[in-house]
């Protein structure tokens, strides 16, 4: 089964802005510079990003690759590219500590709970969706597991053996790195230097049916522990952790295509293998342009799984963690990590989540009011350059953290006009709006987490039913009704500010 | 890859029933009647549904199986046993009108939407989890894809070939029906005879290769225009429909397991086939009970998919369908189906959904106030026997239509408490609470869609606060200002009640 085309996605945005009037400039890692993006077949663009090993709950750490390429799908999509967007899930093959000896991480949960090892694939990869969901992360186009396309690899293996850069050792399948090394440039990607390699590197127990330590699997007999296997012409086995991505990014994208995303933890080996596995097997590189997100740091180091100084999207959700104090809403949590760059780390610390969760709460607050503004017959402010800079930032590489800095300058703007000492016509109010809604919404993926309950409409009913009744009260003359309700609406939640002609509400976090 | 023992699933509840106490008769479909439920490996359950084919949204015959199933799963779980539970996804295989020729389903609709086949599986399962979600109805231990296990499907065509019940040609591999029924009961479980289908049949367009025409295929040489293939020692081609549901019940639940279930309209060939297979493959039966819902109808025909009459959830969600006249939320659709026998047929009307709406919501509006309810020292009204009545009927089959009306029964109890005409001793009112939430919230996996949000408790507080401003204007004889507030929260929707000791208010639906 293979298709060549890439098709259209489904649409996601009413509006659209033309791609050719944005020169969108994103940072190649492999060729350590910016370049401006130019699909192989626009408006088609094929994007392969590694996804998950579904073998424990996601934590902060894999909510960012998630949030940065879904940034990138919903800002090609917004520029009009129909985008195949392609993320896997990792259900086999994946062995402890990455390496080629081992437990699979997958079967090893497995053991421990007592179940198949499928249940553990079904239950985490269902939590995952749920937390994407919960951060706002729109589903990929396509997500295949590995587990699936197991038919797939066993031919890709094929081909690698074909053009005589593997090797059949004992029953599994081993990649021959030194012959690849000779005819291609194994560690472009990542800088390794594949004779340093050598030498850092201790022969370990079992790896004695490789030829060279640095060799690594497409193919493994399996152990008679090893509950997770499949028949193949070498041995009753399973595939090695880095094909699955070569295979199932041909499968879904093309021998070629454009964007190939995933953290920079990945960059050493896996991205470097891939590169290897594929240039070996289709005599050329797949992919145009690779894109990688930095760390999350905690305590200085990068927050993993293997590491165990990890925080779940949950425990940040519930605020159930040692180290929390309190809990984080998704949207915060989102645009924590859109507030720094993607190329950046970003260490997690409580006072940095509830700067952030602020300073949400003010943007949301702000296209709140923005959208209750009421428009005059002219403007007295400028609003005509947001949007343009704004772009500007997109196009530089997602600096999402410059479009939110120009949202901010915005609200600047919004708050004179809702005080009265400025004025902006219908025009430049309805583009405000747009700007707003596109980049914070849209673009940005936020959501305003309080207008989305199908409760606040009553909500806002019954205060400004109590504002009224306060307001009459006030016109009595009966302040210390008034007050009364002023405070106890602030027990509950609802502060109040009384302006010159009526009394905003906010309700606190 | 396979495992034989069946492994507990993760558990949902924390209270318990024994399963020894309760002797649970389900209808056995290939019996024709009622027997008591033995798992083979007890506490271990394995239990097996067809899901859906993911080209299109799921509609109100999609629910029934679903919340069918559920129910089934959430009881057994309730009971204690630890149940696997495979639902699996079709995504290859399955042609236009369940035909051996024809058009495959999900690569038909990529055609007309000009995507690959995998976005649309990968669009409608995402749509199909979020709709079951919606309607409370847990995922199941393992989801299995039909094109993930392509090379299971080959080892068991293999298998059937192997014991003589198969036969290549032209590239296809085709299952000798004349053989099988000569060693077998071919028909046991619809009831079909295969002599009288043989001189109702004439032979199709193209069907020529098979030996006989209700010969079906196993596995389907695909002809150039068709876009889903697998390499086989036979051909490039594709599985026939009924295997997989034989395979990957096979595969995750082992040779013999405990339920088999899925809608009557899949009873004959689908069910019949896959009996055929599993027993041609194994020598023997594999499934212990066959269960089946029966169907959802409108205006007297079965609500389906091909038959072009359905009413998808979503539309059923938001009332855009020309043949409803509103909105139905997602726990008025599930009550609905609970509130017939899965046996029995259900007709859609609006004036039933409209009835089962106001059902559910007394229902919901006797646990709200049954939680409020103060204990006394002595009990003057009798709820011992509704626990035990519950237990009874979901054990006579699932008699969920019976729960109900016994939660019903006990809200006259409920009610007369609260109107101080009888009262319950703390341990009568635990057990009460105790059942309600029990049988409405864990096993008919009901949920309270009014106190789910977050916004409730401020909801309630604002509320009480103006009922409080209300009472105070009343104590001052100012009955005007006192109707004036109970007239706008009406108009807000919500509705007083008065009574001697304080106010009642209620949302309107």
């Amino acid at each position: 089964m293979r298709i060549n085309a890439i098709r259209p996605t489904f649409a996601i945005f009413k509006d659209k802005m033309s791609m050719e009037s944005n020169k969108l400039l994103i940072y190649n890692s492999l060729l350590k510079k910016k370049e401006v993006f130019e699909p192989m077949h626009a408006p088609h663009v094929g994007m392969y990003v590694c996804g998950p090993t579904v073998y424990g709950d996601a934590h902060l750490g894999h909510a960012r690759p998630a949030i940065t390429f879904d940034l990138l799908f919903r800002y090609l999509t917004h520029l009009g590219y129909k985008v195949r967007y392609v993320r896997n899930i990792t259900d086999v093959g994946h062995l402890e500590h990455d390496a080629d000896e081992g437990e699979d991480k997958i079967a090893k949960k497995a053991r421990l709970e007592s179940v198949e090892p499928m249940e553990i694939v079904q239950y985490y990869t269902t939590r995952y969706h749920h937390n994407m969901e919960q951060l706002n992360v729109l589903p990929p186009s396509i997500e295949p597991h590995a587990s699936g396309h197991i038919m797939e690899q066993q031919a890709f293996i094929e081909r690698i053996l074909q053009a005589g850069y593997a090797y059949e050792s004992n029953g599994s399948v081993y990649f021959d790195l030194r012959k690849y090394a000779r005819d291609f440039d194994y560690g472009k990607l990542s800088g390794h230097v594949i004779e340093e390699q050598l030498n850092n590197t201790r022969a370990l127990d079992g790896q004695d049916e490789k030829r060279f330590p640095l060799d690594f699997a497409l193919w493994k007999k399996a152990a008679p522990e090893h509950i997770m296997h499949w028949p193949s012409r070498w041995s009753e086995g399973f595939p090695g952790w880095h094909l699955e991505c070569s295979v199932m990014s041909t499968r879904y994208l093309g021998e070629a295509f454009d964007i190939h995303g995933g953290g920079m933890d990945l960059m050493f080996p896996h991205h470097e293998c891939e590169i290897a596995q594929s240039t070996a097997a289709l005599g050329h590189e797949s992919v145009r342009y690779w894109m990688h997100n930095n760390m999350i740091t905690i305590d200085g180091q990068k927050m993993g799984k293997s590491l165990g100084n990890f925080i779940t999207l949950n425990e940040f959700f519930s605020g159930e963690h040692p180290k929390l104090q309190r809990a984080y809403s998704p949207m915060t949590i989102r645009f924590f990590i859109l507030q720094a760059h993607y190329r950046s780390t970003v260490d997690f610390t409580n006072e940095a989540l509830q700067a952030s969760e602020k300073g949400l709460q003010r943007l949301l607050a702000g296209i709140r009011m923005l959208d209750r503004l009421q428009p005059s017959a002219t403007s007295t402010a400028d609003v005509s350059q947001l949007q343009a800079r704004c772009y500007e930032a997109m196009n530089d590489d997602l600096n999402s953290p410059m479009v939110i800095a120009h949202l901010f300058d915005g609200l600047r703007i919004i708050n004179l006009v809702h005080d009265g000492k400025a004025t902006l016509s219908g025009d430049d109010l309805a583009q405000l709006r747009q700007t707003y809604h596109t980049f914070a919404f849209d673009i940005l993926g936020l959501k305003d987490e309080e207008t989305g309950s199908s409760h606040q409409t009553l909500i806002n009913d019954l205060i400004s039913y109590i504002l009224e009744i306060r307001q009459n009260a006030k016109q009595q003359k009966d302040y210390a009704t008034s007050d009364q309700i002023r405070d106890r609406l602030q027990t509950l939640g609802v502060e109040l500010k009384d302006r010159k002609d009526g009394t905003d509400w906010n309700l606190k976090v």
